[in-house]
């Protein structure tokens, strides 16, 4: 027997993870998107309504993050029916929380527990990319994969492999008031790069990934930057520097843009740690005339979930 | 009491590994470079004898790639006496082999037993970059690492990781009869790099970490690549791409250059399987005119040892 409609939550997420460029990122506790989805004798996807927004996102399945993934995933099923969406916003636009990412993978979510045989999770992550490429015009997991599995994940082009994370991590993510556009952030990175500037990031990749392999913390605080990136976007938000400043000072293992920004994360050994930090982060933003939320999650939150399915 | 002259051995090695330019390399077994030192009462290091080459290389400490690396050993313990060196190089010069990694740390274990209170071998990294500094004016780790604690290990600028190695991967090394200076293979890699040529390699470190700790034989195959170094080096080995083939057309998890070139290294899932692709590889060689000389050994081969110590 099919069902014939469900809604999914899909999670926030910190892409990047500063030194895991495009490539890593991790789900955020807390704020994310929730999706309706319901089956149709019509073939085809149609957004019916988009809410928790104070603009107007497109419609047309192309250019419509959750509506372009859907339809990829039916499509590759050759599903005999349709799908409606209904897309309920609880990520900021530009916030560089994985808003985009979030509406794919919970519309994917959703639409999956249609299928007269739901997929892995796993295989949605094509179709996840679908639906960003909607919104930043890359095909960039680090968003859409976290979202979708939940904890840090690598976001790799063909598949997906779930970091571990040593107990206790959490991250604080502070969101200011300010949007920075995608493509904005994505142009600073134009101007091209010395085999020299990769060769460090490639050695905090390399130390990060052991650090979570061999829960050895002190190789994880080695890796957790990003010369790479973050130098070129950094004067894109007012106050990031003080923002990161006053979460080394709280002892952060590393502290940088979450995705394209504004956002600023910092990862902790704990909850308490990172919640004593919180302060000082938005008074950093306050003094640079910004008022800010602040989140704080473990690093390994959890990914989407079916909330109703009938 | 004090020892008076130590012999030691240390290894070739394959630097760069394909996917960890400047930063993972792993020792060879066979062929390496031999040191004899002796303790001498007048302060400072000489170089006695370098044996083996058809060409002089210099003596003087500076410029000497085992002189330099034990003087700046003995500067750090303060030593009230000198040691005097005898260099029996088993590697050709501008192999691709880790020949003046070889010399330094052959060097450097030699002379640091003849220390009062000798080092543990991760103290010795430092001075082993001095003695590459010599030879390549750069302080990459990727040769010394592996020639000093052997294995696979990733040679950070201020610490040393040994990196795990699945049972039974082994080397097939392809040396042919020419000599690529380290200095012409390093200027191919003056243009720039967009930022999205880092993407994919940083994708392929991830995945070939990922799979050595977790014993995944399709990640480190999916890892084992190089789109950023190898691309603007292979012209300068005639035959490059044929061999390359020759190893992949026999199961060879990846191939690429070894360090700096000429020489081209595969890995296999076993000691057999390397030496299968063994004579493919060197007609591929023969076919582009050249003489070659081929080594199997395991990943995970033996670092540097003490011979003798009287």
């Amino acid at each position: 027997m099919s069902r014939d409609r469900a809604v999914a939550f899909a999670p926030a997420s910190v892409g990047n993870c500063a030194v895991g460029f495009d490539l890593i990122g991790h789900a955020l506790e807390g704020p994310g998107d929730r999706v309706v989805a319901t089956r149709t004798s019509e073939h085809g996807v149609r957004v019916d309504a988009i809410r928790g927004l104070p603009i107007e996102l497109p419609r047309e399945v192309e250019k419509n993050t959750a509506a372009r993934a859907v339809a990829s995933l039916l499509r590759s099923v050759d599903a005999q029916f349709g799908i409606t969406l209904e897309i309920e916003k609880g990520i900021a636009l530009g916030s560089g929380m994985g808003g985009s990412a979030a509406s794919a993978v919970a519309a994917l979510v959703a639409a999956n527990a249609l299928l007269d045989t739901p997929l892995p999770l796993d295989a949605l992550y094509p179709h996840a990319l679908e639906g960003e490429f909607a919104a930043s015009g890359g095909r960039h997991g680090d968003n859409v994969a976290p979202s979708l599995l939940g904890g840090l994940v690598l976001a790799a082009h063909d598949r997906l492999v779930r970091l571990p994370v040593p107990e206790g991590l959490h991250t604080l993510l502070v969101h200011p008031d300010l949007v920075v556009e995608t493509r904005v952030a994505r142009e600073r990175l134009r101007a091209p790069y010395a085999i020299g500037d990769f060769v460090p990031q490639s050695e905090a990749l390399a130390l990060f990934l052991a650090g979570l392999y061999t829960n050895d913390h002190a190789l994880i605080r080695a890796g957790l930057m990003d010369v790479l990136v973050e130098p070129r976007r950094a004067d894109l938000i007012p106050g990031f520097a003080a923002v990161k400043q006053a979460m080394l000072d709280h002892d952060a293992y590393g502290a940088s843009i979450s995705g394209a920004g504004p956002s600023v994360f910092g990862w902790f050994a704990s909850r308490a740690a990172a919640e004593a930090a919180q302060l000082d982060a938005l008074d950093a933003f306050a003094n640079a005339g910004l008022d800010a939320r602040a989140y704080v999650s473990p690093v390994a939150a959890a990914g989407a979930r079916i909330e109703t399915c009938t």
